[in-house]
C-alpha cells in the first residue's frame, strides 16, 4: 500500500470477545469519515479465502454497524481456517480483498489470529492487528479487548456459587477458561476471596489444596472456593477425584464442581470493553492513515500503542505472580 | 399446640432457594409482631436433632433478620439429614424445641422436607410447611419459593450461550438442573427459543434433536440451542457424544455442551420469589395464630393457600406438556 | 370475518413492556404455522392509520422475528394517536388492513390501547388485545406483560440505592412508576423492606411518613427507604421538601431524593415475560382459529383466558392493600 | 511513627465508592499478616474525632472484613464533617488513635479526603491515602477505586433508556453524576454511542445538541441520546427546557429527561474495583512496613504506585477531551 488506502477489510478471528462489536463499528465509521469505503469480512480468515460467490466480504456503512456496540460476541462471525497456514491460500484471500479495491486489513484478534495478520503482512498486505482474546495472554497489550467482560462474568458466577456453598457448608472447585494461561483463574480468584488458585503458571499440589480448604474450615468459613484454570496440571474435575479420594476426612466439607464453560464468552460488553473497542478500532484507522501497518494496536497504562506484529507473535505475557501470593494473604 | 404458640422455631432444608431469607424474615418479623418468641435452627434437620450443647437453635429478633432480604441461600443454613427416617431422633428434635419452650416449627423446603415436616407433624409437633424448591415440582403449590430466581440465572445463561454460538455457527447443548421435574428445561427452553427440550417427561431422540438442529441450520439460523434436564435419558455429555457419533455429518454447526450446575441456586432473589417469601412467611404465621397446622403453605392463581401435608407429600406436580409443542412452533 | 382469518395485523401501542417482543415473535410464528399470512404494524395506532405509501405496515415472515425475545421494548414501534378517537381516523385504519386482504388484528397494549381496540372491534374489525403494561392495572389479567421485567429492574436500583445510603445514614425517598395505580410502589416496597410506603390508594401522610422514619432510626437502621408511586398526592421532590421544611429535627436521617423514571420501561425480558408474551401470543391465535375475538387474553392463576373488551375498558384493577399493611409489619 | 506501625486504623470517607469494602479487607488482613493490630473507624473523620465514649473505633479481626468483598458501598460507613478543617479537632484525631496505641491510619476516599488526611499527616500522624471516588478525578491514579463499577451502572441504566427511546422513538437526555469533572459523563457517551456529550470541561450549546439530535433523526436512527454532566452549565432539566422552548421543531424526536442520582454509587463491585481495592490495601501496608507515609496509592498504567499527598491535593485530573471528538466521530 503506498500512501493512504481507499478502501479497507474488517474481520474477527479466534475466539469471540465481548467488545469486538464496538471495535468493529469504530474502525468502520471512523474509516468512513475519513472517505474510504469498508468491508466487512464474515467468519475471520475463511471468510476471507472462500471463493467471491459465497459473498463472504460485503460492503459495511454506517448504519450497519449501528445497534450493536451493546451486544457481545461479532456481528461478522468467526470460524477456525486450518487453511490459512497456507501460503496459496492466504494469497487468495489477498487476492479476494484486491479484487474490491481493498487494500488494508484490520483483524481482530487474539495470539493465533495475530500469527495470520502477520503472515499476510509479510505477503505484502497492509495489515493492522486488534489485540482481542478474554485470557488476556497477548504480548503487546497490557489488557485485552474482551477479558474485562469474561472475568465480570465468571466473578458474577462464582459469587452465585459461593451464595449457594455458604447454605450448604460446601467447599466448591470451579473451572475457569485458561487453556495455556491463568489470567483469568488468577483475577477471578483474587476478586472472589479463594481459598486455593491452580493455574498452568501456579500448580498448587492436591495436597496443599486440601490443607487450604481445612484451614478455611478451621478459620470458622462457612464455604470454600477453590479456582481451577482448565489449563491446570488436574482441571476441576480430576482435582476434586483426587481430593476425595486422598483427602476426604481431612477436608470436611462437601465438595461440588462447577466447569463454567461458554458462558465466559457471552455477555453484554463493559464500559471497560466498549472504550477498549472504541480507541483501538479508531487507533487502527488513524495508522492506516499516516501509513503505519504491520503493527498490534493495545493498550500500555492508559496509553493505546502499537507493537511490529514481528515482536508479538508466538509469545505469551507472563503473569504476575506475586498477585497469587496476595490472593492467599487476603483470604485469611 | 393448644392454642397460639408463645415460641416457634423455623428452619431450611434441602436445597438452597433464592427467597428462603425472605421467608425467614417474614416468620420472625410476623410471630414478632404477635408477640412470640422465634427460634432459628441452624442447617435444616441436622441442626433441629443437633444436642443442645452445638448450639445450633438460637434466638431471632427483629435485627438479626434485618438486611438478607435481597440476599439468595439461606442465613440459617442446610444440609442433608439421613438420621432424620429415624422416629427416635425425630422425637430429640420435638424435645430440643420443648427444652426452649418452642411450641410449633416452620419448615421451608421442597419435596424431601415436607416429608419430614410431616412425619414431625405425625408426632405431635405442630408444623407449617413453605413450599421452596427451585425445582418447581412440589404439589400445592402453583409456583415455588426461588423457581423464579433459578429460572432467571438459567436463562440469562442460556442468552450468553446463544451469543459465543451465534458468533461461531456453533449448537450449544445445555444442560439445566432437574433431576426428577422438567419444569426448569421446559421454562428456560420456551424462553430462550430453544430448537429442542429434552426433558425426563419429554423424551426426544438424539436422531430427533439431529434432525430439529439441521432444520435450524436450513432455515438459516446462525445457532441452535438444545436445552436437556439433568435427569432425562441422556444427559447433556451423552447426547452431545449421540450426536457426534451418529449424526456428525447431518449437524452442520459444531457443537458445545455446557452443564449450568450449582449457578442456578445462587443470585440475587428476584422480585417474584422476594414477593413469595414474604406472603408465605405471613401465612404461615396467620396459621398458627389460628391454629392451623400440618399443613403446606403454597400459591394457587394469585392467592396464598394451604393443603394437608399429607397429600402432598411423595406427589410430583405434573407438567404442563403442552408448552413443549407451543416452544416448538415458535422456534421455527 | 368469518371462519379463520386468511391474513393477520399485530400491533404494539402505548408504553412499551419488555416480553412485547416475544408476543409479537409468538403471534408471527403461530399464525405462520397455521399457513396464515403476518402484517406488523409500525407505531401503533398511528401507523395503522397512515397513508399507504408511508409503509407503515409490512409483511412479518418467521426469520423478521428472530433474535428479538431477549430484548427490552417493541420492534414494531409504539406511539400516541389522539386521531384514533376519531372514528373516521379508525375507518381508514381498517380499509389500510383491507386493501392488505387483512381480516383480524392483535393489539399488545394497556388501559387506553384496549380502548381503542375495542373501538376498532365495534366498527367490525376482528381484533383481540393482549394485556400489556408495565403498570399492571388491566382487569382481566391478574399480571399483566412486562410488569416483571419493570419491577426487577425498579428492585434493582432500590437495592443499589440501599447500599449508598447504608454507607451514609440517609434516608432515601425513592420515586417510581405509577400514575394512577400503586401497583408498582407496593410491590417494590414490599420487595425492598421499605419503611413506608406511600400511593395514589394509600395515601401516607408527611407527618407519618416522617413517623416511620424516626422508628427505624430508633431502631438502630443505617437506612431507610421511602417508596413513592409518581401518582401519589405528593410525589418525591414535594414529599421530601415537607419532610425538610416540617420535620427536619425528627428525622435524623439526611434524606436523598431518587426519580427512577424511564429506566423502569428498558431491560432484558425476565423468564416471566418471555413466558407470558409466549403464551398470550400463542393463544390469542388459537382465539381467532376457532373465531373468537373482541376479547383480552390474559393470565387468571396460572390459566391463560380471555375477557370480553367491553369489560376490560375503563376499569382499573384494585390493589390487594393488604399487603401494604404486610409490608409495614415486615419493615419492623 | 518510628519504624513499623504496632497498630494501624483504617477509616472511608466522603462519597462511598464500590471496591472500598475490598480495600478495608485488604488493609486488615495484610495489617493482620505482619501481626499489627487494626482498628476500623465508622463514619470517616467524624468518627475519628468522637468521644470516646460513642465507640465509633473498633478493633477488627480477619473474620469481620470476611463476605464483604462482593458488597459495594462502605462497611465502616461514611460522613461529611465540617469540624475536620479546624486543627484543633484534628489533634483530637490524633490522641483518640493515640490512646488505642495506633500509629498510622488508612484514608479510603476522593479529593476533599485526602486534604484531610494530608492535613493530618502534616500534624504528625503516619498517613497513607488510598485513591477512591466515582469521580475518577484525583491526581496520582489514571483511575480511581469505585470509577469503574460506577460507569457500569450507568451505561447499564442507558441501555435501558434507549430501549424505551427506540420503541417510542425518542431522544433521551440523561444527566450522570460528575459535578466538577465530565469523566464519567464522557466515558459513558462514548460506551453508549450519545449523539452529544456536556461536560463542565466540554460545553456544547443547545443549539449545537439541538443539531446533533436532528442529524441523528435524519440518519434514520430511531433514538437519540444525550449525555449531561450534573456539573456542566445547564443540567438536564434546563438543556431539556431550553430545548423544548427554542428547538421544538427542529428536533423531531421527543425528549425525556432522566437523572440517574444515587444509584450510580452502588451496584456490586465489578472485577477491576475488586482487584484495584486488593492491591490498593495491599500496597498502603506494605508502604507503612517500610516507613513511607504521607503518601496517596493509586494506579499507573498497571503499576500500583504512590504520590505525596501534598502533590495531589487541591488539584483536579484533567480530562481527555481527544475522546470527546471520538465519540462524536463514532455516533454518525
Amino acid at each position: 500500500m503506498q500512501g493512504q488506502p481507499k478502501a479497507i477489510a474488517v474481520l474477527t478471528s479466534g475466539g469471540d470477545a465481548a467488545g469486538m462489536n464496538m471495535a468493529i463499528r469504530a474502525v468502520t465509521r471512523s474509516a468512513l469519515a475519513r472517505g474510504w469505503a469498508v468491508y466487512g469480512v464474515q467468519e475471520g480468515f475463511a471468510g476471507l479465502i472462500a471463493p467471491p460467490e459465497e459473498g463472504k466480504i460485503s460492503r459495511l456503512e454506517a448504519r450497519d454497524v449501528g445497534g450493536i456496540l451493546g451486544r457481545g460476541g461479532t456481528v461478522l462471525g468467526s470460524a477456525r481456517c486450518k487453511d490459512f497456514h497456507d501460503e496459496k491460500a492466504r494469497a487468495r484471500g489477498i487476492d479476494n480483498l484486491a479484487a474490491l479495491g481493498v487494500d488494508a486489513l484490520v483483524v481482530i484478534g487474539g495470539n493465533g489470529s495475530q500469527t495470520g495478520a502477520h503472515a499476510l503482512h509479510e505477503q505484502g498486505l497492509a495489515v493492522i492487528g486488534i489485540a482481542s482474546t478474554i485470557d488476556n495472554d497477548l504480548e503487546g497489550s497490557d489488557i485485552t479487548l474482551g477479558a474485562d467482560t469474561a472475568l465480570n462474568v465468571a466473578v458474577d458466577a462464582v459469587d452465585k456459587l459461593r451464595v449457594t456453598a455458604s447454605s450448604h457448608r460446601r467447599a466448591s472447585i470451579v473451572e475457569v477458561m485458561g487453556r495455556h494461561c491463568g489470567y483469568i483463574g488468577l483475577a477471578v480468584g483474587l476478586a472472589t476471596g479463594a481459598e486455593a488458585i491452580v493455574l498452568p503458571e501456579n500448580d498448587v499440589s492436591p495436597d496443599e489444596v486440601a490443607q487450604r480448604i481445612v484451614n478455611a474450615y478451621e478459620r470458622g468459613k462457612h464455604h470454600a472456593i477453590v479456582i481451577v484454570a482448565e489449563g491446570a496440571r488436574h482441571n476441576a474435575q480430576a482435582l476434586a477425584a483426587i481430593l476425595e479420594r486422598d483427602h476426604r476426612e481431612r477436608v470436611r466439607f462437601d465438595m461440588r464442581v462447577t466447569v463454567l464453560g461458554h458462558i465466559q464468552r457471552g455477555g453484554t460488553p463493559t464500559v471497560q470493553d466498549r472504550l477498549l473497542g472504541a480507541r483501538f478500532g479508531a487507533h487502527a484507522i488513524e495508522c492506516l492513515a499516516r501509513g503505519e501497518h504491520g503493527v498490534l494496536v493495545g493498550l500500555r497504562g492508559s496509553e493505546v500503542v502499537t507493537t511490529p506484529l514481528a515482536e508479538v507473535i508466538g509469545k505469551q505475557k507472563p503473569l504476575d505472580l506475586d498477585l497469587v501470593e496476595l490472593a492467599h494473604v487476603l483470604a485469611q
